[in-house]
């Protein structure tokens, strides 16, 4: 039997690479106009609400920085032709950079310029959120064809006090334990590292919004490091209802999943996420934890230590076009995000259906053939697996096994031991 | 040296096969005078008791089930002659058939034959102990030379009130903490698949009987299943006092040994038997706890949990001839038998032997030479192991490890450890 | 980058080697003059204090033996001329010989002389403290060119009343918590076998003193089994201060590092020497304890169970000239002594620095960057194991992870976590 019953179709990944497609132009940062403008697309398919925080709020160790807003940006050479143009992509301004307008040799421009020498016809991504600066990305062939001579630079930013903008969108559940699904938002034109992301989570929201829920869902769209402090700091009391958590990012890339584990290593999204990877049918290898990487640094810094992992597929750093202009619309693949979503989908799934039975008739095994259990779904080509299903969880639904526990150690796949566990609680052999 | 230290002769597993081959024919269930006849043959062996158990006697979520006996059973070719007959094989009629006598058409015939096509010479096992039918078992060549026409077909069988029967043989020691060595005695004419554990349980009880016992022990000969859950559930006292156990099953073959541990997994049964099949000097392998195999999953239902694993050789269903005409008495050997019972008779040795000591000079280390004790069995090639034994138990006797703990530690068989531990208690170094 | 910030030159071997040859030629044993004149050398490195406990004096289940001296000792050959001579090498007798002066045949000669047949060129190290013998060890060539005839035996020794001699080293430190370096005293001109071990505590005695120290540290120079016996008996009370400690001996061969754990198996000291060891970049084998071996028999007797490991390059036993004249100063080099040292050190170091700090910004990352700390080091080519190590410090400094538990887990070497744990102290986002 293959194991798991995916449903999703590949017009998930269409639909998610189509919303990636329409972000993609955008000029994000931590703060600012492009942030916004994300947001309001993404409530066009979920009602997420949209959040103000003013610069200088302070958020424990840290302020609100000043919101930055560019407009545009250019190098004209020495013939007065505009030979590097924000308009024709948003990497090309060092991201934050103050605004300029001042002619100067080649020289001096030179050491506001940022290229790779290596990867000659990728322009990099730099950011300056913290060091007041200004400065253009290019390519290095770009940079190479310049000739000596005056060139007058002009970029029309602003950086002043406004607003950190983040999204969330709350869906309430039987509980107010939260599973929690935060992405950043404040890259600009990269595809898989972060739009992938982004879309992800808005269509898992869409999903989880009309179903039963056991649990609550919080979906945060934040820009990186300085959005989760921000949010765990005005929000200590939901942040502690987290019980489950993933960040989610760069899910569009040809290569194998990775789970990188919470901080504490042993929690149920560990094992939840360690589980549908394994069933998957999809290569994956499974990482610890480790203080570095995306929002998960905060979610599990040790005053909160939430049971928040990260999944995602190439890690940061380790595809040579990650924080490069090549991470475009050409890396992510339809396809990719199809599998990347049925992953997220099965792990949210076993969260939800992980519930602890207690069998009714603990003494011996109950007698399975005299309620048509035993043999009783034998046109059925699952039958020795649901049988063995059977065996497994009346004999470890002892209080001290979950399902998602009986079904690792039965080496059956979750969905089939949530089935089975269904039904023999209808034939009153289980009861929560 | 060598490791264990076998006294058992070739002519314990002769003695075995002999026991085999005179409870071969008989056709047993899992009720009736088949299981009364061999019990009955046991008798001559060990002074087993014989417990009769009313058919409808409520056992847990179970019944006792009706007695089923047969007497004959036959059917008849169109011409008149008997072409498949119950007196040449017990394994020739469906185990608990209802009586039937009837002439059919081949075809209709055929719903009532079981044939094994991929192995064309053998006879299948097959029961229907819960679901009233009857019908016969052949091999698949004589069903391929059955000719078009009419067939007689006679089952002189009964089903109706009667008894559920088994064995048991309690063999008092110090304690009232009991080990437990069950086996199955459903099974018709077939070899390894029951007979081998009840010949092997037969000479561990002749072995028990003449020796000093700390524990008890009790040796339950009982149909499959149904047998276990009766006892377990008429004597739940008697049951909890189950400190370690065995089933008995699956002895006889070539293959190598096999141990599926308790359900607790770190059960002392579960070190010793590790510990016993380590230092045999056979291959073998240990397999997790799974809820299915023979009466261990009564006695691992989580309402008992009891310390029982089961020690076999190929596992049920993993070699050919597993429930055919073929697991008959060339499948078993007198030499398979004798390796099996040293193994069993080790790991019993290891439980009685395995004491907790204390060592009576805690600080630093005694001194060995002045009592003799340091090269004193110098004229023993053994000698290196007595030594090391004795720096072993002496430093590990602290209150939290065993012998066996001990043993294991060290790397050195359990008869030295505790050989090497008596001789340390005599001279005073060791208090229990 | 080099994990171990090495110090130390090649003229710390050199040094060691020097007091090795210094000390080769004299005839150690476990009690008399050879002991004094070992320790009163010692002394001129050390101020080590020389303690005599007197024979018959009861120490747990043993008693101090009587004294042994020797001047010298002889075989004539029936010609009259000496053939082993006492004077040519301190191995020549067996240890512990009784005085004796008498002529006797070959034959019967030859049931006190011991060779090694297989390595004929060597002299064997023998003893016999505790059964009283006399007896010349000498080459297996040496034994084969003796002439029929009547020998003269002569030894001059003594076997009385008197002192075993051991000598102590104690360095107070912030703390009582002692940190005990042990290493025997008792063996003749034997190169590794206790001279490089000695020579060892010798110079880590020298560096400590002249540094601030949390810990106390004990330095023991004593004769093997009964001399840590001995200490153990009379000093139950600074014994029970030891909290890390190490056997020094076996230090200046060729072999891979050994390191022998503790009787715990986790102590910090077993913890310590597995990532000294691991970042070393030596060759080297962690095993698990033993009860036999050298004084970390005793102290991890079960009466004390200090956490006293056993660090080596080849075990005792495991190199063809062990207890033989080839132990000899050919045997060990300056270089394997340095590197010894050098892992010493950093064991040593490790149990220094190896504090607990508490994040005192646990919600969130503090804001490295507005400290200076973040790409502060950016001119030094360790910048980014500099800021792992800050990020890795900082979410596990949450009182249950100190700085050695911090270090395995980020796979960085201790010396890096510790200095970037000052700094960070320095800041005020840790304290103790």
């Amino acid at each position: 039997m293959t194991d798991l019953p995916f449903v999703a179709t590949a017009s998930v990944g269409e639909k998610m690479y189509e919303l990636v497609t329409q972000l993609y132009p955008i000029c994000r940062s931590i703060t600012g106009e492009g942030v916004r403008q994300t947001l309001r697309i993404l409530q066009a398919h979920i009602p997420l609400h949209i959040h103000e925080v003013p610069t200088d709020t302070p958020v424990f160790d840290w302020t609100v920085p000043k919101e930055w807003n560019i407009r545009q940006a250019w190098i004209k050479d020495p013939e007065g032709k505009i030979c590097v143009d924000f308009q024709n992509h948003s990497l090309h301004v060092l991201n934050y950079s103050l605004p300029v307008h001042q002619t100067l040799p080649l020289a001096e421009l030179k050491t506001h310029l940022f290229t790779l020498p290596d990867k000659p016809d990728w322009i990099p991504y730099r950011t300056s959120y913290y060091n007041e600066n200004w400065g253009f990305c290019l390519t290095h062939n770009q940079l190479l064809s310049l000739k000596e001579g005056n060139y007058e630079v002009y970029i029309d930013a602003s950086l002043k006090a406004g607003n950190l903008t983040y999204g969330e969108y709350f869906l309430p559940g039987e509980t107010t334990e939260t599973v929690l699904i935060s992405c950043h938002i404040c890259h600009p034109s990269l595809a898989n590292d972060n739009l992938s992301g982004i879309s992800l989570a808005v269509q898992l929201a869409q999903w989880l919004a009309q179903k039963p829920r056991r649990y609550s869902y919080r979906f945060l769209f934040i820009p990186g490091t300085i959005g989760s402090i921000t949010w765990l700091s005005l929000h200590e009391t939901e942040a502690f209802q987290t019980v489950h958590g993933l960040v989610a990012t760069l899910v569009g890339d040809n290569g194998p999943f990775t789970y990188k584990k919470s901080r504490r290593g042993d929690a149920t999204i560990d094992c939840a996420a360690a589980h549908a990877l394994k069933h998957s049918g999809f290569p994956y290898t499974i990482i610890n934890f480790f203080p570095y990487g995306y929002d998960e640094r905060q979610y599990c810094s040790p005053g909160f230590n939430l049971p928040v992992g990260c999944l995602m597929r190439t890690p940061h750093g380790q595809y040579p076009e990650y924080h490069t202009s090549a991470d475009n619309l050409a890396l992510i693949k339809p396809e990719n995000l199809t599998q990347s979503y049925q992953v997220y989908q099965t792990i949210l799934e076993i969260l939800e259906g992980n519930q602890q039975y207690i069998n009714q008739n603990p003494k011996c095994e109950p007698q399975l053939g005299k309620r048509g259990l035993y043999r009783a779904i034998s046109g059925d080509n699952h039958t020795r697996s649901y049988e063995m299903a059977m065996l497994w969880i009346l004999n470890f639904s002892d209080g001290s096994h979950t399902l998602l526990d009986i079904a690792e150690r039965a080496g059956l796949p979750f969905a089939v031991i949530h089935q089975v566990a269904l039904l023999l609680e209808t034939h009153g052999l289980l009861a929560k």
